[in-house]
């Protein structure tokens, strides 16, 4: 079924199942380049300063090689980020393949190590608390990426996350009862909020899969590590990677329509304001009660165990 | 694991994975009516007059017997309303039943026929009609429930949903990307507006699973049909059988959690006031922009297509 591509006739050399159709190289581009642009249009983007965060994997790297090529039909002037997380050859080989690619596009980028704004990298990091690593790597990462987005006026930080990630994380918000994870991020577009130097945030792969983000990679020869983080990244994916898989063969269309239902009820949702404030310390926005961001915190905390070893 | 009753340490009979718990038989009927009581209390219900709707399946035989022993507790005046379907030996079984337990429990009750309401029986009605059986069958109960309820002077009409069919059907839901069915129907508790004609709706047993439904049956000595309706009841809840299987060996909460937080997404949406009229036909109440309920448009088509024959 879908053999042949629905554009041009030839042989499919990748099946949409959600869509129902087949595409050759040359016309699968066509449709991924479409789906990023509609899904920024079509929740009101209309252009700006964006930092690209590339780390390396298929997903930003895809990312990075699309807005890329779509800049001006974007009205976007891009970047591209890439920040050394400090886990050993992991961190060395997708520092190598983002570095290769950006040569290869010749764009403007910035390259920075955790380990600079936290005093220590992230495996070590990981070793003063007791939150899961993606945990601590992710608000890292956060921080980070707003950091050095506002100081360089940047309006949108452009992320890959893709239809696999956004999809799981909210069935794992509904199945523990997380509403607050529900109701807040994953958003297409946050716009951004310069008093509160908060930075917006696109993301243009959201209705994309791993599988075709990987695809995109290959047919235009755009390198990617395919190596997983020894911290155990990608692991709330893998298990729920049997999950999807039984939806999908129940309707192929179900994670794409529930992401969209997702997306949908949140647009309806009367949302509580939550107050953000500046950062006691560092003056970048946080929500936390006592004023001081979970960066900074974290920061500290890191400090003090050192001193007292 | 769980091989003990929680409360009293002797041998568990039943164990309800989403709490972690095992029961003996005595106190999961307590547990069981504990839950009905909360499911109830928990979304403001203050008693009224209710009418069970009693199919003979296991789900509403065990509400019409837990809310025949809680109708103190609960503030309630019961009556039972039986439809019979005409459906075959089906339909013939379960009147049976629930004639068994009416006598049992000593309750007031009616019973009615679809073909008194319709002209003709489910079995019938689908034929003529392109529409599948379930949904046939259901706006047919439907209208006659409220019908014989509003006439009846009761404020709600109680039925057996049980955690299994509502789950399934919100899932189903965001899996076709059909808002309206995320954000209509399926409440604990829809209240009774009069002057529509528009009687209220209990589904105290949301929280309770078919199992649980179906052990509370069977230590109880309450009788239930086992048949499977032939025009393919349950066949929803078949589809998503190994779905949820799956969901609950990743979390033994998914199901019971998921339902949660799409009831709590509910009570956060705006909803759109839909305009509920009277139908201009029966009286009843439509939301159908031309004036006429399924009901009616239902039975007028029936008769055109019979005299047409």
């Amino acid at each position: 079924m879908y053999r042949k591509c629905v554009v041009c006739g030839k042989r499919a050399s990748i099946v949409i199942e959600r869509a129902r159709v087949g595409f050759c190289e040359e016309h699968f581009i066509e449709y991924y380049e479409r789906i990023i642009k509609r899904t920024l249009k079509r929740n009101g983007f209309s252009g700006g300063r964006v930092l690209v965060a590339v780390s390396g994997g298929k997903d930003s790297m895809a990312l990075l090689y699309a807005l890329n090529k779509l800049k001006d039909d974007l009205g976007i002037e891009i970047m591209a980020l890439h920040i050394d997380l400090g886990i050993d050859n992991y961190s060395i080989e997708s520092r190598r393949a983002v570095e290769k690619l950006l040569k290869e596009l010749d764009i403007k980028y910035i390259i920075v190590s955790v380990k600079d704004y936290l005093g220590v990298s992230i495996p070590e990091a990981v070793k003063f608390v007791r939150k899961p690593p993606c945990s601590v790597c992710g608000l890292v990462k956060r921080w980070i990426m707003n950091k050095v987005a506002y100081e360089n006026n940047y309006d949108y930080i452009a992320t890959g996350h893709n239809l696999d990630d956004v999809s799981t994380y909210f069935l794992k918000a509904m199945f523990t009862y997380r509403y607050e994870d529900i109701v807040r991020g994953n958003e297409v577009i946050s716009p951004p909020k310069p008093e509160l130097k908060m930075v917006g945030r696109l993301r243009p792969q959201i209705f994309l899969t791993e599988k075709e983000n990987l695809f995109y990679c290959e047919v235009n020869g755009v390198p990617y590590v395919d190596l997983e983080c020894p911290l155990s990244r990608g692991a709330l994916l893998k298990k729920y990677k049997t999950l999807w898989e039984t939806a999908l063969k129940l309707n192929p269309m179900s994670q794409y329509n529930f992401t969209r239902s997702i997306l949908s009820i949140k647009k309806k949702i009367q949302q509580e304001e939550i107050e953000i404030k500046p950062c006691k310390i560092c003056g970048f926005p946080t929500t936390a009660s006592d004023g001081v961001c979970s960066f900074c915190k974290l920061r500290e905390k890191i400090k003090i165990m050192k001193k007292n070893k």
